[in-house]
């Protein structure tokens, strides 16, 4: 019996791997781990010296904030719900809408956004270069280069930190054969999960993450939930199918990293589970189903990596120095 | 030769202790630190989701922000400079002026500054006892405590954790005998430093951060460096003698956290030195002394202990919500 549920389980999805998982054009090496975590950590990637990747996406709360939306320079809020980089590196793409084909690409965003970093590639780079230590430590992780110390690069170590951010789940050590992993209400509800049609859209390594749906394939939720002015991959499509479409979201995690959907507008996650059900299948899923698949997202919370808090290397006199000022552009 | 300028600087210095130190009216325990290191990296301590205590005492850049001042609620600018955190439990008291007496009356100030975290007790009380982790961690921490999840409590684990950020430095190692831990140039310094005078304010194990001095002894600087509206310890005592008085500073770590003094003007080490000889002892150093006082002040620089980021308990549907907006009082 649960045999026979695991057999169907492992054709939709795939228990995490036990190892970094290899990226594209981007080859992960302990001192690009290292340097990565380095300016993971970083505050002065941002104008202001406020803000770091970790401000968002926090390791101490499922990686990302806890927030509708995100605080960023000047107090602005940034237009969607921060997603976590917990095993980002295994989604088929970044961002809400998958405007960033890989983490490296994505790193290169926030650092930038007038409303998040709002730094200049320039001034990273002018920072990170005032610093000897970072200058050694890209030296280190990118040994080929003739010039270690750019953007690019900078985003390369940070997607080969995140690529080590996987957390094994309960979910893992069941799909990988130990039965005492999930109980019978988790189990029951990952039997629901698949019946009612969730994996149409939340399947793979990340329960989700792989591919683009219409918010609202059946009915639409209100503008409460999905706010009109936000239409999703159709600003980077330009296609009228892409209209409300977003990135199925990848539920590793998803009972710590409340609050949910792109506009981070529904902190319960039954709630967000009913939504769902009405919105994306639309059929009504009874309170205690919805108790069963919220204990089977709950299956979901995995154990996080140690990670040591980095040390630092201090401002030179060449380092730029913070400003909280707002550019206007 | 090295053993008589030992002895007489153990006259006014001492070596770190190399276990936690006691701190009064609260036993520190293993369950304490742990609770107390959650805590402190908590954002949900503030009113916006943004602030932990991290924040602007960040492990990663010498225990402080690296900023003048420090950014808070609502993007406002907070009035001094971030001090460190790092050997902060050996500070005769806390904050630049000396109005809190230890760090558990020092955790309870910025959770409440409008301009910092933004919160009130109460709400602080509500959000921790909405995770039944949390109260498990303070039931475990204060098991003596009929209602263990307190604002008080908070304060007390808080500095318990901080009590562990010990950072053992060169300085410690050459005071505790080893011959080969500072080098003539470092020792040159440290000799400088004892002969100008820079020992009558920082002194004891945290060079520094044992008294109240005016800044401007001899003579006062610029209102650039000693802005004119922040009188210091004035505010404290309500004393004319205590105008433009500030706590010594603390001199560990001196060289990863600038930029310098209670206004953060200063982003140079060896131009804070050369404004200290002028201000304070009314002597020009020559460039080469300031340098040899500046590569003695690098030794002060100790190893950070390994903080392991802490997984925090995820919000219940009982937690407070954050808030970005600025209440006006």
């Amino acid at each position: 019996m649960a045999q026979e549920l695991r057999e169907d389980a492992l054709d939709i999805f795939r228990p995490l791997p036990s190892t970094v998982p290899a990226v594209a054009d981007n080859p992960i090496t302990p001192e690009k781990i290292d340097l990565g975590k380095a300016l993971f950590f970083d505050p002065r990637l941002s104008a202001s010296g406020v803000f770091s990747c970790y401000s968002c996406h926090n390791l101490t709360t499922g990686g990302d904030d806890n927030m509708e939306t995100s605080v960023g320079h000047g107090w602005q809020k940034g237009p969607r719900n921060s997603p976590t980089v917990l095993n980002a590196v295994l989604n088929a793409a970044q961002f809400w809408d998958g405007r960033a084909t890989d983490l490296k690409d994505q790193a290169k965003g926030p650092v930038q956004a007038g409303v998040e970093m709002a730094n200049t590639p320039d001034n990273v780079v002018a920072t990170l270069s005032s610093m000897g230590q970072y200058v050694e430590w890209f030296t280190d992780a990118f040994p080929e280069d003739a010039d270690p110390v750019s953007f690019d690069n900078m985003a390369k170590a940070i997607e080969a930190f995140e690529a080590t951010l996987l957390t094994p789940a309960p979910f893992d050590a069941w799909l990988n054969g130990n039965d005492a992993a999930l109980d019978e209400t988790e189990l029951a509800g990952l039997q629901l999960f698949m019946d009612k049609g969730c994996i149409a859209c939340h399947n793979g390594v990340n329960v989700g993450g792989h591919d683009y749906y219409p918010f609202g394939l059946i009915e639409k939720p209100g503008a409460d939930v999905l706010p009109e002015g936000d239409k999703g991959r159709f600003a980077v499509t330009d296609t009228v199918d892409d209209e409300y479409v977003f990135r199925a979201a990848p539920l590793r995690n998803v009972a710590v990293t409340a609050p949910y959907f792109h506009s981070g507008k529904v902190w319960d996650l039954k709630t967000a589970v009913q939504i769902m059900a009405e919105s994306q299948l639309g059929e009504a899923v009874t309170d205690e189903e919805a108790d069963q698949i919220v204990a089977f997202l709950g299956a979901l919370t995995g154990e996080m990596p140690q990670v040591i808090t980095p040390v630092l290397p201090a401002e030179s006199g060449t380092t730029p120095r913070p400003t909280q000022d707002i550019i206007i552009e």
